[in-house]
């Protein structure tokens, strides 16, 4: 079945794409405003992009009525947003955190997730996700509904059940990040394989 | 465990954004070369990003040496790509197009996949995909040895099995994609379950 994108409606362009563009990993992103409080919000249209410099993105949706979510304005305030991982343990909390409570709202506390200061930005990390990278703004790309933000991580913290003790390797048979897919659609990563070459060059 | 980015080098942030940011879904990319040769590579630092404008991002490294991958010259050269979403029918000739063929040497018929013309771009898309994505280049983000790449997705083909007989809703019965975790780590979206607010605002 053939869609042209120059024909169809956004709305019709959205269904599409998080229709077929998946599993799409989760960032649930703190971020903190001018006057302190705290903000937390789950997206899916995010993926790490670059080690040299780190370099993670968010694609964040304007509200209905055309203006920033409170995760945009922050983020342009401050400069400074936190990406947390999200698995199995936090995953209703991160639900959650997506519902559109009034400005002002602590998503974090509302959720039961409990905020623990970061090391190098003003906002903090969730103290329970598996793991957290703390990001400066790199760059964001503007258009009239729709914000891209390039992040680059300046810190990661890892929970020590999903490290080896080296702090090299993930633990795979414990870290299980959730993914999105269509609608209210997720995956678990909890039964991974491998995929290697059968020929070499 | 803490990991401060700004003093770790490049290969050790890699490992680490690559163990724990994920799943991260699969982009087969396929250009085409100023004379008209394809070229078919996996990539997984990718995702949707905006509706509207509708824009995908890939994040393309460098090879060894320096010099841009063929992907990059290619896309930089025509400006087009196709995003080919991968399934578990295509999975192994995923793995085989990631292989480092010489230069000049036609992945996709190595691999044993079959190109189809595109409608709106010289690119060829893979006839087994599951869905296709035509792109036109948007922005390009360069750093010394990696390529943000925004395409503006200007038609979706979608295999008849994978939607609805409207068009309108994906098939989660049956679009089953993969995804990348750490190393040759991957999971297929088989075993999907719905996560919904309980309560409401």
């Amino acid at each position: 079945m053939e869609f042209n994108f120059n024909e169809l409606p956004p709305k019709d362009r959205y269904r599409l794409l998080c229709n077929f563009v998946g599993p799409r990993p989760i960032a649930l992103v703190t971020t903190m405003c001018r006057d302190g409080r705290s903000n937390a919000a789950p997206m899916s249209f995010f993926n790490v992009f670059s080690q040299d410099p780190p370099i993670v993105i968010l694609g964040i949706q304007a509200k209905q009525d055309g203006t920033p979510k409170d995760t945009t304005v922050n983020i342009r305030e401050t400069g400074e947003f936190v990406v947390n991982m999200v698995d199995m343990g936090i995953a209703d909390q991160m639900i959650t955190c997506g519902l559109n409570f009034p400005r002002g709202v602590d998503e974090v506390e509302k959720a039961g997730l409990t905020l623990d200061p970061s090391l190098q930005v003003r906002p903090g990390r969730i103290l329970e996700a598996p793991c957290s990278m703390e990001c400066r703004l790199h760059q964001s790309i503007e258009f009239p509904r729709r914000s891209i933000i390039l992040g680059q991580v300046v810190q990661m913290h890892v929970r020590n059940d999903c490290i080896d003790d080296a702090g090299r390797y993930v633990r795979s048979d414990v870290y299980h990040p959730i993914a999105r897919l269509h609608a209210d659609n997720y995956i678990v990563a909890d039964q991974q394989f491998v995929l290697k070459a059968t020929e070499t060059v």
